[in-house]
């Protein structure tokens, strides 16, 4: 069925779409393990509600949107969403229902839940009840919002987004293992972010030898990451600032099975949960099976931050997912000064990981750069 | 004196000024030496003659659009020049006396003359002849298409363009040495019109016995760079190809005094040109003196391609100006995978080449950074 939609309805729609994307925005880093979603109810021109998802537990997107509408009329008002209402009890009850209870006039839908398994159900029971829906309005942006939770859901898998910050001509650090500071202000600020909203944090057991770090995130408020060591021989020392400090911030130590038990349960008894993990063909803590228990302990993403080992073997592995450079105007030179990538790379350039989508913008007097890794040669 | 200079005034200088610079960039690779020159007369709000530099020996840009203008009356018309009149005899005559001879009634200027000995003297004779002079009309982006002419001209050494096409993991080859192609087709031909524009292109001993390059100008009717070969210990090929084809495309190969006097012998009577430059501290061919030596020879702008070692030890030697990266969507990997400036590296951040102006734009599917050298930590 061909459903007439006026290019003036259209740019109408994409309107107060582009106005819900903005709310759902609001629950970035708080949503988690659920998805961000705003809402806007319009009648007669006038947006007479809005809300967005706050926080997994508490009301739905569409709940707070009614809630704001407060003592107004909505029958008969057209309701914006940029996730494709619920149909199933969870926590709260299906918003479906509470969108024809209201008897809403009509559903605009940027994306469809991304869960094949109920992926168009709630549209359904709308559109049963009488009401036009109309999806797909701004849909890849509403996609690329909620692009942690698109994978987790349907995966189970942590998004993983690896992050470097180097010089322009790849180095992230100097051939004396200075590296504090390349990147600029700015851009140190927005990794924090990305601490605050990214699940978990990881880092190879290289950079914490080097660099000894504490992975938190320093902004004020800010959720305070899981932090996920990869170390499959147990080299973390105890004394350590991640070690010290795993009492206040979670610390995950992903390990080979055997090793120094007693040094294990010393680690324990500091606050450390220690995975054991089998090895992959090289003999280290294989990341493929490392996320999926990851997954299983509800993180839905992870911030992929030390050591260009680790993230040539979490590309080798393919669980990157998106790439995240911060690139600084200065130039370092030095056959041994340390890259983004390193490990054994690639022979050949065919084999190449592809990085698509790719965008760049200004970070401060930085570039960054961000693309996916989908496909590699 | 204070000159009133109505803002509607300058929108239009800056219009037709516009219109100058577009036309000075149609003789870039074939002024050199001499800068790239735009003019346009313009009488009653009409452009009545237009013109450029095409080549040194050549008529100058006044010339050119004066010829441009014919039979019209220049009498009272406004002539807007790129770059400052000139007021000597050259090998054609004083542009000046032309302006004053065709009773021009107002001349406005881009840039003055970058030669501290004569800046300002064209414009004074003008002035000198009552005829009004306003400088300074897009100066910036008259200094830059002009920049390798405007060092040159003041320091008789050659502007250096570091040339780099790199993943975005800061790699310019696999780790087993594979680097045909890392940057996409748009940016190769992007750098054959270096080559065109370019006087001489660069490359490291390295670069020869791994790569076996040509160097040359692959597009149609492009001028061929004069190709120079950092060769300390003469350790060129006498059956490579640069040294194969050195009858057809000059070839320069610096290399310490001393050294293999039969081979030397062999090469010249190959066509190759030989220069004996001294060693810097690290037993080197000091890059500093190879510059002067090969601004006497009237060289320009060299373009710096071929090797990470040369890259660093040029950026040491202080001789880079201006760097220009592709950034190709790839990610390579590898520790021992190759980057775009090795050498020895500095030990400490503040030692840092910085990156000035820099801009980003892309060339196909890659990334184009350029950006300037101007200090260091």
């Amino acid at each position: 069925m061909t459903e007439i939609y006026p290019e003036g309805q259209k740019k109408i729609d994409e309107m107060y779409m582009e106005r819900a994307l903005k709310l759902a925005e609001k629950g970035r880093g708080t949503t988690t393990p659920n998805p961000m979603v705003g809402a806007v109810i319009v009648k007669n021109g006038k947006v007479i509600g809005e809300g967005y998802h706050i926080r997994a537990g508490e009301g739905h997107a569409e709940v707070n949107a009614f809630r704001d509408a407060g003592d107004e009329d909505v029958s008969g008002a057209t309701m914006y969403v940029t996730l494709e209402p619920c149909s199933h009890y969870g926590k709260t009850p299906p918003c479906v229902d509470k969108i024809v209870e209201k008897r809403i006039g009509r559903v605009v839908v940027a994306a469809l839940d991304p869960n094949p398994m109920v992926a168009g159900r709630g549209i359904q029971k709308i559109r049963d009840a009488g009401i036009p829906v109309v999806t797909g309005v701004l849909a890849e942006k509403s996609i690329q919002l909620n692009e942690v939770f698109m994978k987790y859901i349907v995966e189970k898998n942590p998004f993983v987004l690896l992050k470097a910050a180097m010089s322009l001509d790849g180095k992230i650090a100097t051939s004396f293992g200075e590296s504090q500071w390349i990147s600029g202000e700015a851009s140190r600020e927005e990794v924090h972010h990305l601490r605050h909203e990214l699940t978990g944090i990881m880092a190879g057991i290289g950079t914490v030898l080097a660099d000894n770090p504490m992975l938190n995130c320093r902004i004020p408020d800010g959720k305070q990451p899981i932090r996920i060591i990869v170390d499959s021989h147990l080299a973390i020392p105890e004394d350590s600032k991640l070690v010290q400090s795993a009492r206040e911030y979670p610390l995950i130590v992903a390990k080979l099975p055997g090793n120094d038990k007693a040094k294990e349960e010393r680690l324990q008894k500091l606050g450390v949960r220690m995975i054991e993990v089998d090895a992959d063909s090289e003999g280290h803590v294989d990341l493929k099976l490392l996320m999926e228990k990851l997954g299983q302990l509800q993180i839905d993403s992870i911030l992929l931050e030390g050591g260009g080992r680790l993230a040539e073997g979490a590309l080798q592995a393919g669980i990157v997912d998106k790439v995240q450079f911060y690139i600084a105007p200065m130039i370092i030179g030095g056959m041994h000064s340390k890259t983004p990538v390193e490990g054994s790379g690639i022979t050949e350039l065919g084999q190449a990981w592809k990085v698509s989508d790719w965008k760049v913008e200004p970070v401060g007097n930085d570039l960054k750069v961000t693309g996916y890794i989908r496909e590699r040669g």
